[in-house]
Parts: C-alpha cells; sequence; structure tokens
C-alpha cells in the first residue's frame, strides 16, 4: 500500500538532492516559514477550502491517537468517564454567564438556517461546552450522592479566529475538556490542581516537553472562571506556548444553570465546578520544541513509527535483503515497537532516508546485503545522527534501549534550552531589553495589577504566562512555605515598582 | 466515587418496588415508549434543549468506545489509517456532484455567521464528507503510487432531522466514515465488499446481532453513490434497521471533484472511490435486538461492565464482605473482565439488583456472609436469570466460560427470532396482509423497477431493505452461480406479476 495521501509528486520528490532536504527553510531564517514548511512537508496537515480549517492529515492523526491514548488512559486511571454532549449550543444558553459570553460571543460561528427553514432562535457551534453541559447537570444532579461528576468530552469546538496556524490557532479544533462537578470548593481546588498536574506529567513523560505549571494572571484567565492555571512550553524560536489549562470555576457556572444539590444536612446548595482542557494545538507544541532544520523530531513515545526500515537494494536484494527485513520486522513489532518497513523500490534509500528523517522517526534501521553476512543491522538515531552497527541478535532490547535513551535525551535536551532561556531580571530597561530578542521566559516580581500588565505588553508584547508554583519556583527561589503559587516572594514590581508579592513568568507567546 | 452523572432522585428511587422495575412500559404495551424508556432509565442518552440533539451519556458512551474500539482495530487490520477533516463545507463544494447535492441539500444546517461578520459565502456543516474530503484527494493524489488511499474519519455529522429519537435517528450523531480512492473499478468494488463483510462479521460478533448484507435497491442507494450495499438487522417489533452502508461510488465524486492521477502508462484517468459508515445508530439497534422489560441486556463483548459485584450487607458486612468482594474484584480485572464493584452503601441489594439488570449487565455476582463461609459466591445471568452457586476457586475461568456463554446464546437468540420473523410469500395479498401485522422480514421476487417499489411502500409501509448475497440468500434458495447478489433467481414480481430475477428482502424499517 501506499503511504496514505502520500501525493509526493515530482515537484516534491526534487526536493531532495543526495538525501539533503532543500525544500524547508531553515529556522534561523524564518522560523514560522521553518514551522509552516515541516507541518507540510512532512504531511501533518493540509489547508482546506474552508477558511482557517485544517485537514489533518493520516500521519498528523496518528500523533493525536497517541496523545489520546496516553491522556484518556490518565482520566480513566483518575476515575474520569468520557460522555458527549451536543455541538449545538442554542445562544440563549451562553448568555447565561455574563463573562463567558464577554469572552466568547465574538468568536462564534452562527447557525441560522436548518433544511430550509430559518430559525427562532440562532444555534451556536460550541467554542468550549460549559453552558449546554451546565444545563445537563442541572438536570442530573441532585443529591450530594451523585457527586463528584467526573467526565470528560472528546469533540471538536470552533472558535472564529482571524488569523490563524496550523494546530496552533485554527477555527476548528480538536480537543478533550473535562467538567467536574462538586461537593465543596476544596475539591473542586484539589480536581483543578490534580489536572494541571496530570497534564505536566503529561507533557513531560510522553511528549518529553517540560512545562512550567501555574496560575495565570486575572486577565488571562478562561471567561468566567475564578482562577484558571496552566501549563506553559518554551519553543524553539524563544516564545511560550500555553500547552494547557485547567480552571477552578467556583459556583459561577453552577449559580447560571441553577445547579443545585441536596447536601447531606439537607440543605439545598449550588455545587462547585471546573473545568480543563488541551487540544491539537499540542502537536504544533512537538514540532516546534523538538524540530530541526532537517524537519520534525518525534519523541519515541509519541511517534506513530519508532522505527523505519529501510532495506539496501543491491544484486536481487527482493529474495535476499527483503526477507531479512520482514524477519527484523515482525521481531519488533512482537518487541512493541511500532516499525514500519518501506519496501517501495520506487524510492532510493537515500530519498527514503530523508523523507524518515523529515518525518522525524526516532530510529532508521538500513540493512543490506553486507549487515546480513555479519548478522548485523546499521541504526541511525534522528536526535543525534548517531549512527552504530548493531548485532540482529538481541535487537529487539537493543531497540528498546535505544528509544527510551532519545526520549530521555529529547527531554534533557528541551529543558537545558528552556533553563538557558529563562532568566531573572531586575531592572524594567532590562526587561524591555531582552524582550527585544528572543529571550524565552523572564522572571520578575508583578504588582499584580492589570494596569502594569498592560503596560508592559504594549511596550513589549510579552504577557504573562503564569506564576509557577512547585519545581520551577523552588529552582529560583527557596519557597517561603505559603501554599499559594508564587506569593509571598519579597520583592518589587518589574513595572511600576510597588511592592509585589509575586514573581511571574513573562514572555511573548503564541 | 458516585455513578457518573447518577441523578437518582426520589421519584426513580421509588420507581423499583421490591426489586421490581415499575417505570419500563413494557414491550408488548407500547415498543416505542419501552425503547424511550429504557435510553432514559439505563442513563444511555438524555435530552437536551437543542432540537433534535441528545447527550450521550458516560454509561451510553461507553458502548461507543467499545463499539469504536472494535471498529477501529478491524479497519487498522485491513489497512486503513484514521485523519481528519473540516466539520464545515462552503456550499459551492456540496454542488459538485449533483445527485449528492439533491439528496443533502434539503437537510443540513447553515452557518451563515462568524464572529461579527455576515459570511459571504455559507458554509454548511457536514451531512457526510465526499465533498470536503474529495477536493483534498484531488491536491494529494498525484500518480498510481499514492493508490490506494485508505482513510477513514471518526466524526460528528449533521442532518437537519424533522422526526427524531435517541440514537436511531438525531440531528447531530457520531460515526466513522471511510473515504478510499483507488486506481481500479475492481479494486473499489473489492474494497467495497470487504468492507460490508466487515461490518457484518463486526455486528455478528460483537453486538451479537445477525445481520443480512445485501445491496440497495436505486431509490435506496446513497445520493451520488453507482451502487450502495448494506447490512440491515431485525429489531424486536418486527421492524428492519439499517446498520450500516458501504457505497461503491463509481468515478462520480472523482470526476465532480477532479480527482485525477497518472496511470501506470502515464495516461492521466480518474479514480474510483468508496466510503462507508457506521454511527451511534448501532447503539439503538443493540437495545432493540436484547432488550427485554426489565431493560437492557448487554452481550458481553460490548458490554461497559461485564460482571456486578453486589455484596450483601449483614452484620458488621463492612469489615467482612467488602474486602472479600475486593479480592474477588481485582481477581476478575486480572483475569481481564470488565467488573464493577457497587459498594454504596445507600441502596438496597434489591434495588442494586434491578438498577444493574435495567442497565443490562450479563453477570450480577452476590457475596454475602453465608457464601464467604463456603467458599463461593451466587452468580445470576442476565440473559437468562438463571442463578448458580459458583466456587471461588478458579472463578476468573468460570466467569470468563460463562461470558462466552451469553455473548454466543444472545446471538443465537437473535438469530432464531429473524428465522421465526422472515418468510417467503408469493402473492401480493398474502404479502399485504402480513405486512398488517409485525411479520418482519417478507422475501419476494421483484422486478426490480422502482414503480413497483414505489407502490408497494404506498400500500405496506415496507421497503426493500436489501437484495442479499450469502448465507441468508443459500440458505432459502441455492444459489445459481451468477456472481450478482440475487440475479439469477428464477420468479415473479411480488406486485406486477412480471418475470423477476431478483428476490428482495422487504420489510418495514426505522
Amino acid at each position: 500500500m501506499a503511504e496514505q495521501g502520500g501525493g509526493k509528486d515530482n515537484k516534491d520528490a526534487g526536493g531532495k538532492k543526495d538525501g539533503k532536504v532543500t525544500e524547508i527553510t531553515p529556522q534561523s531564517e524564518d522560523f514560522s516559514r521553518w514551522y509552516l514548511d515541516v507541518v507540510r512537508r512532512a504531511e501533518l496537515a493540509d489547508y482546506t477550502d474552508v477558511k482557517g480549517c485544517m485537514a489533518i492529515r493520516p500521519y498528523g492523526y496518528a500523533i493525536w491517537e497517541l496523545i489520546q491514548q496516553g491522556l484518556d488512559r490518565r482520566f480513566k486511571a483518575t476515575g474520569h468517564v468520557n460522555a458527549y454532549f451536543p455541538l449545538f449550543i442554542p445562544a440563549s444558553l451562553l448568555m447565561k454567564e455574563k463573562e463567558h459570553v464577554e469572552g466568547f460571543a465574538p468568536q462564534v460561528a452562527w447557525v441560522t438556517r436548518g433544511g430550509d427553514e430559518e430559525l427562532a432562535e440562532p444555534l451556536i457551534v460550541r467554542p468550549t461546552s460549559e453552558a449546554i453541559i451546565g444545563t445537563m447537570y442541572a438536570k442530573w444532579i441532585k443529591s450530594w450522592r451523585d457527586l463528584p461528576v467526573l467526565i470528560n468530552q472528546w469533540a471538536n469546538v470552533v472558535r472564529w479566529e482571524k488569523v490563524t496556524r496550523p494546530f496552533l490557532r485554527t477555527t476548528e479544533f480538536l480537543w478533550q475538556e473535562g467538567h467536574t462537578a462538586h461537593e465543596t470548593e476544596a475539591e473542586a481546588q484539589e480536581e483543578t490542581l490534580k489536572i494541571l498536574a496530570l497534564y505536566k506529567e503529561f507533557a513531560e513523560t510522553e511528549l518529553a516537553m517540560p512545562v512550567v505549571d501555574g496560575q495565570k494572571s486575572e486577565s488571562e484567565k478562561f471567561a468566567g472562571a475564578s482562577k484558571t492555571y496552566s501549563i506553559e512550553a518554551l519553543m524553539g524560536d524563544g516564545r511560550a506556548l500555553q500547552a494547557g489549562t485547567s480552571h477552578n470555576l467556583g459556583q459561577n457556572f453552577a449559580k447560571a444553570f441553577e445547579i443545585q444539590f441536596q447536601g447531606r444536612e439537607k440543605e439545598v446548595q449550588h455545587v462547585w465546578t471546573t473545568s480543563w482542557g488541551v487540544s491539537t494545538r499540542l502537536i504544533g507544541g512537538l514540532i516546534m520544541t523538538h524540530g530541526d532544520d532537517s524537519g520534525l523530531i518525534l519523541p519515541p513515545r509519541i511517534a506513530p513509527y519508532q522505527v523505519v526500515i529501510i532495506p539496501i537494494p543491491r544484486g536481487n536484494w527482493q529474495e535476499t535483503v527483503l526477507p531479512k527485513a520482514r524477519e527484523l520486522q515482525a521481531e519488533l513489532l512482537e518487541a512493541g515497537v511500532r516499525v514500519k518497513l518501506d519496501d517501495r523500490d520506487a524510492y532510493t534509500p537515500g530519498w527514503k532516508f530523508a523523507e524518515w528523517e523529515l518525518r522525524g522517526v526516532p530510529l532508521r534501521i538500513e540493512i543490506g546485503p553486507k549487515d546480513i553476512e555479519k548478522s548485523a543491522v546499521m541504526i541511525a538515531r534522528r536526535d543525534t545522527r548517531e549512527k552504530s552497527s548493531v548485532a540482529i541478535d538481541g535487537i529487539g532490547a537493543a531497540v528498546t534501549a535505544l528509544l527510551d535513551d532519545i526520549q530521555k535525551g529529547l527531554y534533557d535536551r528541551a529543558l537545558k534550552y528552556r533553563e538557558e532561556h529563562t532568566q531573572r531580571v531586575s531592572t524594567y530597561d532590562e526587561f524591555k531589553k531582552l524582550m527585544e530578542g528572543r529571550p524565552g521566559f523572564l522572571i520578575a516580581g508583578w504588582c499584580g495589577s492589570a494596569e502594569c500588565e498592560n503596560a508592559i505588553k504594549a511596550d513589549t508584547q510579552a504577557t504573562v504566562r503564569n506564576i509557577p508554583f512547585g519545581a520551577e519556583r523552588v529552582a529560583l527561589r527557596e519557597p517561603q512555605g505559603d501554599p499559594e503559587p508564587g506569593r509571598g516572594v519579597a520583592g518589587t514590581c518589574i513595572k511600576c515598582g510597588r511592592e509585589s508579592s509575586v514573581e511571574a513568568w513573562f514572555a511573548k507567546s503564541y
């Protein structure tokens, strides 16, 4: 079978010369162009005839499926279940929570006609599902015995975006949205932080993408939330990417949608809710965390193919090399490795090397007549480009060990990059000067006012990414024993100079 | 944790008396009412504030996840991959295939506004994705080397329906839609029939739902297809349910969307495409194939919980019975059984028995002090209601064997029911008379004309479900060695009396 929806026309094939990819813009020349080239050439996604909407191609979707599996397993292990709610929301429902409607109304798609009738009340296409889920929870929850409700939904959502970029910001995107309801405020807060920790562990373990977890500022909060927390990753161009958010919604939505229950002492009260989500944006994060000028580099745990086997066509290779390659494939599959055998004879090995490098496959195995004589194969790593001859005997264990090493290596490299691009600054002049370049994160005191936040954004384009807690804060300054993230750190606001009890991470962001 | 989104208010709890469900209408009284009662009370789905759209509750969605897994595994094993295409389709694209637009335009939802701007060209919400996928295939397919393209999509689609019923016909529903492109007509036909066979095997193996596979009549064809095939199941009220369709689209869409490739001899030509799908409708089929007056009966392979353990609260049961129940649960999990321990103390065992019967759990295990004394448990089957005492030692194997037996028993029972409700008729008077009751399938000769088909429908509400091939035909009349389904069978049209070479299965349908 052909590579799915391959579409390698002559122009594309001509883009490689002696195994060199000549059609991807170097990162140093234009990072944004590089990103789009990689998305297109690695066949992750493509533009469509629908403004701002992409088609996720099989290779990109296979990454999304691995992300889904990794998250879904974690959600279920923490007691969550999946469900599905309508795509459409009556406009009046969105209006019920005041801040929510102000945040989302300007960016929704409106369905005004169904079949041949004009709708009496227009429907919006869900930009997020708090409103429709809120009305169902109001029906389903009656007693404290029905709590907690821990539901997640895998779905598409639509936000009418003016400027779009594949995976990072698209009119329609795929995501998961968790919506939980609890008996007490403390339980809702515990859930919010539990999910944030789950996201961080997932991003770091599976995507090899280090993230800073912390609380969002008031102005960057989800529309309608009491508190929003996020994980933030640093991309190869020094910009931050918000990779996931977890919201404590307090009783805001419970009051707007009348989600009430009878408590243990028979008193009727509102539930406490949370919501949280990650999206196909994570694929953009993967690309920009690990990729290089040859294309994509995928961490093994999230790579659709962890190994590609390329037979070297010498002599009657189809009788000699190919059967050995098939044995190897079977043995690796047996060892639990996702492996692709590229036995197409319309392409040269050199072309295939470049093609699978571009697609970021962690390990390439070359097998030719000489290797077979030595009962060995040549293995090339995508991350370090190291090549070594490895004995066929025990290849499963050897490959598994290499994949583990690559996974760890990519994480370490990304963490080192972030550490090298995170600086504490103490004056606003220094802050502004650094933000002109590609500084990554700048850590600075902040008085907490929207005024200073807005002024900093206007001057430098940088925003408060979040106010970290946990390891990132500890590493830079000793914690003060205060449970609130970032609070209790003595200092002054980088902008106004007033006393600040908060240390924030600033960056330009996607 | 509470049962997810439980919502058992006092009224519901009051619906059971001494373990008897009093709130489900008997099938014999009103089958349609029975169906809606089961959907609601088993918490499979619920009505929403959006006309015709349902919320699929966690218990219903868990069944859908098992359906997805079973199908996805089969699609991948036959070389298919998943991808994702936009929800929206520019109206002009839908217009490109003449029959397609005539079939679907009257039942689409229209997006006319995005954010605060009126759209220059309205977008439709996909009712099916041939149009948008066609435009992408035209970009991606250049050469015979790119073929076949074997892509599937898991997605939501919207069809503006006037009359809706949960799972069976809803404005929005979830489905998978396969879209493949091939080099030759023969390959496309092979794919179409391969998928039909896959659907049949899946329905019969996993859902224990016997189906008749065959070809649709011209008037029941998919809008734009050359040939449509279906699997048809018989529901408990004698109506047929179309449970899946597979379409050979010929070159119709390839020509409309200019999907061309350069062939092996360099000649430019159009591809041959297929599409095929099954939806959340299968859950409706499950309910109506197996359910009884006590509620749902789920085949073990598709049951979210295959076993529910109910501890009998005697004396200090939380110190004596509960730990044993937990051990049992662990042992069954270890044996690969999906098992739920219902240790809620707010409900009596009798209430729980009725509740889990209503939810169709194949096996119930009761464990109390007396059972523990005997190192045994009481096991009750949902399908036959047989109860027996089973030794705890070796319980994993015993439960697995019972589950296999139930799976087979449900299939056999459904097949027997279908056979008892399938009759060959030879006169139109007999046909009309039988169709007044609940006959199931009627097999009759048909001349193939739309005229007779329409007249039969007008007289009896019955339609040609399909023209079977394979086992269903062989069982009733010896095949004539003709490869076309149903052809070559000598006979006369049940309506007009002209010579017919086709034997069709007629039924009233959902």
